[in-house]
């Protein structure tokens, strides 16, 4: 404990009065209730990715021994600043481009789906940064984030609830730049065991995650409601069985390991929320959840022998084969399908892959320098 | 651990890959989406009693020490096997009975709901079973409630909505005969050592099944799904005021004991399952509630004192009292009920009480059979 | 452990038998099921305050090291005990009123609400009550809540949405009334101590009360429930970033307190109970949630350094500040809000403070009188 990290210490409350007394006056400036009776989004669904963000997430990071308390009520901080911030952006995007608000449901709805990129990169940085660092790229990274989907929306047409899609992605990839600017810890440091009790808390997160992923998919999508719920509820399914399997595959006492089950279970649900609408049968859906599931486990394999120490990235929570590879997959899964389902519109296509190439290196870039602010 | 245990570890991830490959060809034979917007079942219902089935089920069996986390998993792949399987059963009866299908959301609701039968069944076995048996006890009992469900149905004119209210009845006494064909563990196994930490999170799994329960018995029910709310609201809370109670009166030192706790706060719910839409006045739903904890924690006294040492059967989780009783009480409610309501109609009730004894024989014939197989 | 002691516990099951018998036969007298079709409150709502209250606040109640177990399932008793009382108490009231029944969701859920005030009080006198007392102290709670709320309707024409919205001052000064009636605890003793394990489910109590809050002050709103829902998010956001600035603040070490957080985050939602269907922009309501969440940590501070020792108060879950300070602030903004709206209506304005008056001596009156029974 320098001095030095006393002093980061004492800035935190200084910090988080600044921004939270920089959000009222913007808010006072930015926005009043309109009517929102005729709202698209629903109570119950924006309670339920409320829900999800809260307390899956917050528990799903809880693994590490030390990281029990401080993960949950770190996580609660960094949503509560991030959808401040988040309606923010949102708002001043509205009003520079002079387009009427949307309700006040939907702006806080999209803002709890925007924070989950946040929250994944948090898991990758988890155990190496202080609050300040924390907060700052919570801030920095909803701007980007937020940025990115305004130059997918305005110049490659990405539908809006498929652009919000990509937190997945980006929270991944920005989580991981991030995390490559700190040094490793030790291996055997304190910080990265787990105990039993903290892998079934981390176990009950993933359940959260798990059911309540339906909604989360179906939340922003316009219409086909039902369908986007069933082929996610059909991919996360045929994605938990997989896991189950692959875990004792390879083990090599047949034994189910904790760590697969976590991370694969979900990979479903990543990888079909670029598509869940347009998927016309369920056994498409299930087929991604099976990929999907087999990716994450392989890559986890993969990163930890051969890529991770090559590359020096220290990934605590495995954000990369978590939620990385499957929305890589997802993505693939898109373009597949749109060439399937109509050979001509070339240009479109092209406008995705490209969109993807963007996103990346935005994600990035700019990661990269934040990294190098914060470290 | 000898080498024929290791070959049914080895088989786990097989059995299961065997099994997912013939669902997702038999869904690409079976299933497309359909018109799903004027659907009967809302989706919070829905997301409901997913909910209770992930985590209601999936806690409430942590209480054995040794099952914290393997019961929680295993919930989570029995629960996700079982629906896909149910889902597919119920596709084929509709598809060679020729009658047009149900829209997606109600078909995986009632997937949800047939899926407790094997979670109530686990429960019995818990302790006693390897994976693999469980994996196929899972999917023989969801064909075979299936089965004894269209049996129902198409002779005994039984509403499909009060038929899959027998899931308890059926899940209790499949689990009992497949459990009395296992050697009983040695009773001071640490396999059957509760702790602290564990009684919490098993209260903390009763208690998501307390909250859910009427969303449970609702779901299905075509109208007056408030009546049904409303009454099954009013039994559990007699139900669970009655376990309170009658746990003070029988411990010596007055305290409230845990188990007695656990089991009969649930009773309520399950005996008002049958009549919950008949049911005109919330007393009577009350008294039920009374009655079904009485039953359930004086059965608890007895079995455990004199019936089961006698017949043999170990019983992990108390599944026979938990839920076999208060579901035999409630459909002799229902019987006591139509009787009081309109005499005339003696063949129906003839019917049902038919009905009864021929779900009763069917399941344990087949279980009997299942557990020869498996054991 | 006297033979005193065990008398009273020894009387546990009958008293609870008497009084549930006493509701059945009420029950039977006073309720039928009427057409529930057309409710103002739909099923979601009334699931998610049901959630809270079993949930939320039986995990709220966990951090004390001896009370993992029991507050929970303590918890549930006074929970559905007193519904069944509140039905009662709202039913007899329209009874000999003879105003036209409510329907049946509508009385579940106000007597859902209701019980959070026993709950809230329940939590100042933990660890030093024995459950007669504490059954007891429920029943006549109900009594005397829904007493004051009729005067409240009467005689000073409060909405019933707002009237109900007076649990928390009404739980958290009726239970300090009554704790100051108990001597107080040894401060060594083990009673008191917490441990981390109950302090992450703690965390998680307030988590649920957190995510939850925005259905509980919006479930009994007539209209504009969505700018209620909007209100109560935000200043629960503002409340919780304040309270991790004022924790970190007021720590030596820079580090965030435990405590702080658990009874700060939800002062804003508290505060703004009152006034959210009337506050037109957001940024009024995030700085009501600033100014909850500051009041209660400096409360906090003051009333265990000077306050407490003073007026020999022992307040063992700090429901003064943690609920108490917020609704006065709450009910202060109130009055504030109605000046600034319209500074003619001054008539209102007496009425709404002399019914404050009104409540808070009822309270501290009757709540003495229990004390004194009870002790």
């Amino acid at each position: 404990m320098s001095s030095n990290y006393r002093n980061f210490r004492n800035n935190v409350p200084w910090l988080i009065l600044f921004l939270e007394a920089v959000f009222i006056v913007l808010f006072y400036f930015l926005f009043s209730h309109g009517d929102e009776s005729r709202s698209m989004v629903s109570y119950p669904a924006f309670q339920d990715v409320n829900h999800m963000v809260i307390f899956g997430f917050g528990f799903f990071l809880t693994f590490l021994k030390r990281y029990g308390f401080s993960s949950t009520a770190f996580n609660l901080l960094i949503v509560v600043l991030g959808v401040q911030c988040s309606v923010l952006i949102e708002g001043l995007f509205y009003f520079l481009l002079e387009i009427p608000h949307e309700d006040g449901v939907k702006r806080i709805t999209k803002a709890a789906v925007s924070i989950t990129a946040v929250v994944i990169s948090t898991g990758a940085v988890l155990g190496k940064t202080n609050p300040v660092q924390l907060i700052l790229m919570t801030v920095v990274e909803i701007m980007v984030f937020h940025m990115s989907r305004w130059i997918n929306r305005m110049y490659l047409q990405v539908p809006d609830h498929i652009g919000m899609m990509h937190v997945h992605l980006f929270g991944a990839y920005f989580g991981l730049a991030v995390s490559s600017c700190f040094s490793e810890p030790s291996p055997r440091s304190e910080k990265n065991a787990s105990t039993p009790k903290s892998a079934l808390l981390s176990m009950l997160g993933t359940l959260f995650l798990w059911v309540f992923w339906p909604s989360f998919n179906s939340v922003l999508s316009v219409d086909e409601k039902w369908k986007v719920t069933h082929n996610t509820y059909f991919a996360l399914a045929v994605s938990a069985v997989t896991a189950f399997m692959l875990s004792a595959m390879t083990t090599k006492d047949g034994k189910f390991r904790m760590a697969h089950i976590h991370s694969a279970v979900l990979a479903g649900g990543v990888a079909v929320g670029y598509t869940a609408d347009r998927i016309q049968y369920p056994w498409i859906a299930m087929i991604l959840g099976l990929l999907a599931s087999v990716i994450t486990v392989l890559g986890s394999y993969c990163l930890q022998r051969c890529l991770n120490p090559a590359l020096e990235i220290h990934d605590s929570s495995g954000v990369h084969f978590t939620f990385g590879f499957p929305a890589v997959l997802g993505a693939l899964a898109q373009v597949v399908l749109l060439v399937a389902e109509n050979g001509t519109f070339l240009t479109s296509l092209g406008y995705s892959v490209m969109f993807h190439i963007g996103a990346f290196c935005v994600t990035i870039s700019i990661a990269l320098i934040t990294g190098l602010i914060t470290g």
